[in-house]
């Protein structure tokens, strides 16, 4: 069975870097909210329905960690935190919804 | 505090369709692995590195009903299986491949 033999692809050095981040939930809804414009911490959670405090805080140390979003505080009172995309973050936004039209034409729920 | 009242934005329908499929751990890497060329699942499971073979088998099964992989038996012996994308599926290639480049601009490890 030669085939075992020969089947020694891997998968894309590029495409595993970018599904360490994209493939982990909710990171690419987070991204996609952001490509809008900034939000705060409660317009994000309403925007990604289904998320919890927990889950969202952790997701957005990850993605200001990896410089893809940015933490903005600006003085008050009261202060105001917000979050909004890094150059590097908003260079993805255009993939991102080439993937939504994508699923809207491929993902539809069939009759 | 107005932004409370006014932030009122959800994610994109079209980018949380997107994510229910490609924000699933491995899925992204998978379709990329296959955009190069159908493959059994041995060859898969070499190419997606850490993937489990339970994983691979309910992401295979999870693909294929949403249209998105087609299972290809060919009468043997030995019989053959192999995974392929359907159409559905090969037009995500490309864009997956973009995230890919990105990626390597962006998520690179800095000094």
């Amino acid at each position: 069975m030669p085939e075992l033999e020969t089947d020694t692809r891997v998968c894309d050095s590029a495409i595993t870097l970018a599904f360490t981040v994209l493939g982990k939930r909710w990171n690419g809804m987070i991204l996609g909210v952001l490509g809008g414009g900034s939000a705060s911490f409660v317009g994000l959670r309403k925007a990604v329905s289904g998320i919890s405090d927990t889950v969202l805080s952790e997701r957005l140390s990850e993605l200001t960690e990896l410089g893809l979003v940015r933490r903005d505080v600006r003085e008050g009172p009261p202060i105001s935190v917000s979050y909004e995309l890094t150059p590097s973050g908003v260079e993805i936004v255009p993939t991102i919804q080439e993937l939504g039209v994508w699923a809207m034409r491929n993902l539809q729920p069939r009759d």
